[in-house]
């Protein structure tokens, strides 16, 4: 019998649509799942595509049907469970086999695997799979870390099953042991910011305008055929416009105000402040599913404070207010993906990656929950400036920010009148303010931490002086 | 020779200054460094403290020289260096002896150094102390972990040696393990944002009002005669009147803006991360020092962008904006605060330490940098009330949170208008108005993620259905 190309543990709903798609794209594939009875299940689910599977019931026959040297996706919850899997799997390898990581890990997780592997004749990858479900089966976005040699292995497979934007494929490797689970973290940071930022102007329609949730669809739907077209904003207007199976009403109107998070957008913000990047869009929108959590304390608080005691929104041309609520947020999400960028290119510095910014935009550009037309113009900004500082200072964002920053700064001055939380929008703007002047406030700061601490200061003439007069003072952190 | 109370190992400014506390303050301390020539000049400058310092050349006569059980404090550089010095130390060491890191430690490396020890018979304290070099001299605030049989052996030395507030000293043991250098992390990370929001505020009278450092020194001295009394802001009006030895203008004019940061900040924030506790106005405040190292880029990108193009700050009456900004600072500043002890709150749970809230603002009114009327205020809230969920729901603190957001509300709008940064300022609000809010947007979130990735939801009421009814959208997270 043929061997197949590849192999997937963890027959789960991830593992298994990866393995149809893998299947479906006329790769051979080996599956193998800890409980036998789920294999022989999805073989029978298979149909059609059932000649291009064999299904395995030992590690052994598993192992045995593949190809050598041996690519063989893990898709199973991330954490001990793959620790433990692998530990499973290595004593029937052989040199060179390539145990692939698709799960959700956390980078430092997928560095330690890579390292641990590296005398064994063994190799790692960490595969970060973005898409969700029907992402894994018709074409997620796929990045991949690991060594080039054991890329090249799985580049014809992985090409085969990625999505495609406009003929190219969204698959590529970005670097050695943890970067392309990096690249997925920081994805799902920046998909944490556009998801907030556009409950941020949600909240402005429907508590600021009192837009009912059809009248909000319009509107998303109306953005969605502009220069937002993204699929987060394509769901928006989708999911304001499903009906409850239960009463009728709108969907979103049932829906509890109660944000779970996974982990990722977390992760993203460790590293950030790891590194020393400002992340400040990315963070406002994980603290805020944090305070989403917290409904309880947040009903009791409306009860002791009561809600912001303002007038009504002074908004007085609605269809202009609403231009401005559409650039407001192109111009936020032009700060979240600068800041998602920037902590990428601080961690390809401090992991030694390479990280190619023109191709993870390229890969960003379909399959992937983040995916948008914006994405082809960071592709193209970054192209034409691979190591630009910033996205910002591209000549083409430069001038979208310039055109877009004032309906920001209305849509943030007249929320925050109003009474209305827009923390990542606030948070994006303050980014671009900080950002863009060249003399800021820090002196005062330096001169306190000298006055307290003696901790010195630079000064703008370069003179050799580091101290301030404060004389007596000096250190006075006494009482 | 009769005893001494306590050991001190480390004599750089911190250690000395402690030392010579501990002495001046009637207590005999044994004293030990690495070179022991700094020993002998460190003993011929305490003049007539002499008689309460017995320096030692050896390690073996500094432990003989100390009553068992002895407590040994040492104020070394944080991190490897305590671990090296530690198992130094150890080998002379007998049961029930006391070794003290008064280090900048993280909390981490001081949970892993008293787990170590735990059954060795020795026992180990973390002890945060704050107040600079001159509160290490004449009265810091100290927070102090480890056992509270440990605790009662350095009970009497600690107490006569810390700040003092009306008589209270500033001192309290807070817990196991790391308790202390966490409670000190935080202590720290309030003290970021307190720092940054005076430097937004400060940023918007000199680049908004276009007043000059002398002006601006009145505004702030004067604010320092009412609520906002404080050592931080006693200090800004100092820093801002001083003149520059070298030309005679303010010296802060001659500060180059360009922060450093020492590591506490970005812990606090981390932690706040782990725990999934918001602590947006203390992630702002640290992403702004980041954003102020950036000068070169800063530079660069006023260059290409420009600073915004907006009016002047539309100001009419001078007078009212300065209260505005006062009460606006007051607002923000509860804001910051009310993070800080969220995050202790969740850590105290999170580590079993059973943080006495009241008892922390107690020991920080005096002796460390955030010093403060405001903190008795906060004393006295969690007095009454010390497991409320919140700071700002305590009735005097709400009171205040109503009486001065709607200025901090017209500081952030004006200030936002005017393209000046005010990230932290903007946080605290956005903070305030989505923890008030009962009902909030993240049912748009958990739509949306339902959507794409089938994380399903619960409902408002109460009914047990957790998708949408997207139909065979459900999970087109592919292209």
């Amino acid at each position: 019998m043929e061997q197949a190309e590849i192999g997937l543990i963890g027959l789960g709903v991830m593992g298994s649509n990866l393995a149809l798609n893998i299947a479906e794209k006329g790769n051979r594939i080996a599956v193998f799942n800890r409980t036998p009875a789920r294999t022989g299940e999805f073989y029978e689910e298979a149909g059609s595509l059932k000649d291009n599977i064999v299904p395995c019931e030992t590690i052994e026959d598993f192992v045995a049907a593949i190809r050598p040297p041996r690519p063989i996706i893990i898709m199973i919850k991330a954490g001990a469970p793959v620790d433990e899997q692998m530990a499973l799997l290595e004593p029937h390898l052989q040199q060179n086999d390539i145990m692939i990581d698709a799960g959700n890990a956390n980078f430092r997780d997928t560095m330690r695997r890579f390292d641990a592997l590296k005398d064994s004749g063994l190799t790692f990858i960490g595969m970060g799979v973005s898409g969700g479900e029907e992402g894994a089966r018709h074409g997620p976005s796929i990045m991949v870390g690991g060594t080039e040699a054991s890329w090249k292995r799985v580049e014809k497979v992985l090409t085969s099953i990625a999505a495609q934007y406009h003929g190219e494929p969204c698959v590529a490797w970005l670097g050695e042991n943890g970067a392309g689970h990096f690249v997925k973290t920081i994805h799902n940071g920046i998909e944490y910011a556009d998801m907030q930022m556009i409950a941020e102007i949600y909240g402005i329609l429907r508590d600021g305008l009192k837009m009912d949730a059809a009248e909000i669809a319009a509107v998303f739907a109306g953005w969605n055929r502009g220069r937002l077209n993204s699929y987060l904003i394509e769901i928006t207007a989708k999911v304001l416009e499903a009906a409850d199976p239960i009463g009728g009403r709108p969907i979103v109107d049932m829906i509890l105000d109660k944000a779970g998070q996974k982990g990722t957008g977390k992760w993203s913000v460790i590293e950030a402040q790891n590194m020393g990047v400002p992340a400040t869009a990315i963070e406002a929108a994980v603290a805020a599913r944090s305070i989403s959590a917290l409904k309880d304390e947040r009903e009791a608080a409306e009860k002791v404070l009561g809600l912001p005691a303002v007038p009504p929104l002074a908004v007085s041309d609605k269809a202009a207010f609403i231009k401005d609520l559409e650039n407001a947020l192109l111009a936020a999400k032009i700060g979240a993906y600068a800041q998602g960028f920037a902590v990428m290119a601080a961690a390809s510095r401090e992991f030694g990656w390479s990280l190619p910014m023109p191709t993870i935009a390229k890969i960003w550009r379909a399959g992937c929950i983040i995916r948008s037309q914006f994405l082809d113009e960071i592709t193209t900004a970054f192209t034409r400036d691979p190591h630009v500082a910033n996205l910002i200072v591209t000549p083409a964002f430069a001038a979208m920010v310039r055109e877009t920053d004032g309906a920001l700064r209305r849509v943030v001055s007249t929320a925050v009148l109003g009474g209305l939380p827009v923390p990542a929008l606030a948070a994006a703007l303050g980014y671009f303010d900080s950002y863009r002047r060249g003399r800021g406030t820090a002196n005062i700061i330096q001169a306190q931490r000298d006055f307290f601490g003696a901790h010195g200061f630079d000064r703008i003439d370069g003179a050799d002086s580091h101290h301030g007069p404060w004389g007596s003072g000096l250190g006075t952190g006494a009482a």
